[in-house]
């Protein structure tokens, strides 16, 4: 039996003017298909899962408009957590409600805000993992193939070669790490035993409950003491109570980087977290001038832009490498490669009597 | 007698997207004190005639939105061309209206748009204007001290000095010369004889009439025509055939650069005509990042730009000498020293199926 446990918790801010407090990332549609990335996310495992076994771990805030947005994933399935606790305490609320109905149930675990370009090599790649899943202890990761020295991502150093199954490749990883620094970046690069991290993991939900015993037991702790209380009259206190005490930690810190049986299947099926803004370009590819643009959009010598507007008509002339997006309340106006200052320009707008554009 | 000629009919399309079609830039507010740039313009003459003998020439299309920002200046004193045709034929309808009350009336002839600094040296000019302008024959240009060799503006050599009258120096004017190129423009500025054409004249109408009588014959018949048949059942006929039938053809070209007795009166008011949006800055001042803001804005790491706001937050990051406008249904984004290609995006945009925005 297969679950899946896709992570949508995240707050976007990167995305800004789009992404808001309350409508990050995932749920928005960047990509102008119409369909928004936590869509995309669960149509790609239609699959190899049924809806009943796919499980959307939130908040509190965006549970509606994922409930609004995937009618076919049961309601019960997706969960609440009532604080954000970074993804091991996030894939450890999934493991105890997947291991409560079987432990045996393999868990695919993924963002929801991700951009997949061949959906075939994905699902094969999942399908191995899968394989490789059913043993007790293995705990697969789905490493990218880099593409260029990227200093955003974390990395995956690959160990011998495993196994091959249905012609994928199952290496035993030797050692995460962590985002390097370029010189580093072209080190991994070039010598070709280095994967990008994407965050995606693949293993039975008692595998996951046992390494969190053995490598983070407060968390364990918690958690089976919410198990426990499933279904009991303090459910509710007992989960709110545990889930705050818990620590704000990754699954790759907490368990990825010392356990064991870990491996990995590199994947180069094309692709993205949609970090910021400038991701846009890769993704939707770009124009005769290097531009990207969505909307009502009329240019002069414009060039390597990325426009998103929103009905209004927007005009450019003689510029160069801007991130413009429009929306109803506020417009951004960025150097391409200053998309990363989103966070400190959110700091500025919250003192500056503009809350309500957040 | 004096009266007051304001040439209002211009279409200020270098303002998009603040200007449009049926809101040129003389009906806008663009120096954030909330007055209209006409409104600004009759406010300063209010000390030299009464609101009665103040004209204003433009078109069908503003007379109304003219008649709501000046309620002061009297309906019919609101003089309509049926079709644009350059300034000579505008000052020759209003030099027509005046002479018909009075022919010895002083008339000062102003454009709509301009932006003044020291308004009583500029009152003090006008005056000095008006008293070399009661003699027959005398045409007296207001030409403005260089501050820079600019490009955009045509230029006056002035000849030996005249006269003086209360302080101000008239000088004999030499000739009228066209927009230089940049040599040029700094060999003017150096030299000290040339002064930028303001555009602003003082002349009786009866002189500015006789002058059309010698230098273009053609218009004055067709002027006389409309004149003779004033109150006459067939007013509004003769009128449209005559005006229709004139040439385009700008008051320096067909009078200044030929009659005898023009005389320039040197001002350095503080004198903007507002060409275009990089006008904003020498205006309104920067700030000190070298930014020209108004409006809702937050900004990060921004400098040399100016932005105008329309209620709605525009942040910008990491951008450099930017142009931005922001309007209900467009905004324009356009590198500083590059508005004059403004022109060539409205062509762009009447293709474009949005012809709502022009």
């Amino acid at each position: 039996m297969v679950s899946v446990v896709i992570m949508a918790g995240g707050r976007g801010e990167r995305f800004w003017p789009k992404s808001r407090k309350k409508l990050p990332k995932q749920l928005l549609s960047l990509t102008g298909d119409g369909k928004t990335m936590i869509q995309l996310t669960v149509e790609r495992v239609k699959s190899l899962v049924e809806y009943k076994n796919i499980y959307i771990v939130t908040n509190e805030e965006f549970s509606d408009i994922i409930s609004y947005q995937l009618p076919d994933v049961p309601t019960e399935n997706i969960l609440i957590e009532p604080v954000s606790k970074n993804t091991a305490p996030c894939i450890g609320l999934a493991a105890i409600h997947i291991a409560s109905k079987n432990p045996e149930s393999v868990m695919v675990i993924l963002p929801s805000d991700h951009i997949i370009g061949d959906k075939h090599q994905f699902i094969s790649i999942l399908k191995s993992g899968i394989d490789m899943a059913k043993n007790d202890g293995n705990i697969v990761t789905i490493g990218i193939t880099p593409e260029h020295a990227e200093t955003g991502y974390g990395y995956i150093k690959l160990g011998d070669k495993y196994n091959e199954i249905k012609n994928n490749c199952v290496f035993k990883v030797d050692k995460f790490v962590e985002k390097p620094n370029l010189e580093k970046a072209e080190q991994y690069l070039t010598s070709g035993d280095y994967l990008w991290n994407s965050g995606m993991f693949v293993c039975k939900s008692s595998t996951m409950l046992n390494s969190m015993s053995k490598y983070m037991p407060e968390l364990h702790k918690g958690l089976m003491n919410i198990k426990d209380a499933m279904n009991e009259d303090n459910e509710e206190e007992v989960f709110l109570e545990e889930f705050n005490k818990f620590d704000s930690i990754s699954i790759d810190y907490g368990i990825m980087e010392q356990a064991e049986q870990v491996y990995a299947i590199p994947g180069d099926f094309g692709w993205d977290d949609v970090g910021s803004w400038s991701s846009l370009e890769r993704i939707s590819g770009t124009d005769i001038d290097g531009n990207t643009v969505m909307g009502n959009i009329v240019s002069i010598d414009t060039k390597g832009c990325i426009i998103q507007g929103n009905g209004k008509l927007i005009a450019t002339i003689g510029v160069e490498n801007l991130v413009v997006v429009d929306t109803e309340d506020a417009t951004l106006i960025c150097a391409k490669d200053k998309c990363q200052d989103i966070k400190k320009l959110l700091n500025q707008i919250r003192n500056s009597n503009n809350e309500s554009c957040l």
